[in-house]
């Protein structure tokens, strides 16, 4: 996963370009913000997606302004962030951010089989609630009508990591100003059933 | 706070345009996604920010390709969001998420007034580590000159905004299928202090 365009990056030493890096984070990451450009004007959308292989899905209504814009095949810049932790430093410009994310550049291009629509579908389900997909009723051909699938390469596609603690300047070790890293974590707190839903119970997926 | 352009906008419905809306979630959230644009290349950086009154502050490395691209006053799009639930339905087409985003269209402007930059990393500082700015060493001229501060006019911001439980097609109703709300937060975890550190203890703000 080798990017040949300019990547829009701070610090080029924290760059990865190996699938071994990039996979994880598209696989823990539940939403992204697909960024697209009309007219030269930037516009950007946070989105659910799915990644299977080498190629990354979202979907939408095909109604939308967003996936009208860049479904002829528009480029797009998807970018995806982690917040592992804030790193504070003994002095403010050392101050820092553990974090893993990933940078992706491709065009966007329709799916159109009927089948691989229905498997991103799926996915996408599935990664925001693993076996969500398998308990659900069929989607029906109305509802499909009604959905846009888009994929994309993650041909150029990077990924930035920043781990550890604090690095600070050798005279500032002796300040007695508190340095360290402060970890961060998304949690599930306990499922909300359905106001008036007395006819299930939570399965054990979600459990 | 009204905007003029086209909002990339998937749900008109959700749309609020009142700093009342606005201001709360661009309060809570530490990270946005910076999306701008070079010669039709949609490019996008997420980092840090801090609002003031109508104002949104980013800043960066004097070296970065990403201030240096934007720096002469080119449009962004400058998207936030928090997560509050996933949203299970009956059907997997009606599965949503509740969430509060701000999306802001603004031109990047370099703030040159030393009061202004400094009070701005005060205030990104503070926005990801409240009361951190007053306990740390004075920043130094040299570390000033290395860094660019951004200001962001919120003149066309608006949110959009998503609660409460999942809206099911009246026939799903009946289903076996649990449906409700898995609520998501974000949380910090116990502060890690920095290898060899034991010069000071952790302070109360951090506690």
């Amino acid at each position: 996963m080798q990017t040949a365009r300019t990547t829009p990056s701070r610090s080029a030493k924290r760059a990865h370009y190996d699938e071994a890096t990039i996979n994880p984070i598209l696989d823990e990451a539940l939403f992204c913000v697909v960024s697209y450009s009309i007219d030269g004007q930037p516009m950007a959308i946070p989105t659910a997606f799915a990644r299977k292989d080498d190629k990354l899905y979202i979907h939408g209504s095909v109604g939308s302004h967003f996936i009208r814009m860049i479904e002829p095949g528009n480029p797009v810049c998807i970018s995806v962030m982690l917040t592992d932790g804030l790193v504070l430093a003994k002095s403010a410009f050392h101050h820092s951010v553990n974090y893993r994310s990933v940078t992706i550049f491709a065009n966007a291009q329709k799916v159109t089989d009927e089948a691989e629509r229905m498997e991103a579908l799926a996915l996408i389900t599935d990664h925001l609630i693993p076996g969500r997909w398998a308990d659900l009723r069929p989607t029906t051909d109305s509802e499909m009508r009604k959905t846009t699938v888009l994929v994309f390469s993650l041909a150029e596609a990077s990924a930035k990591v920043r781990t550890g603690g604090p690095i600070d300047e050798p005279e500032d070790d002796e300040l007695p100003t508190w340095a360290g890293v402060i970890p961060m974590q998304t949690v599930r707190l306990t499922p909300v059933p359905k106001e008036g839903q007395t006819n299930c119970s939570l399965p054990d997926y979600l459990a």
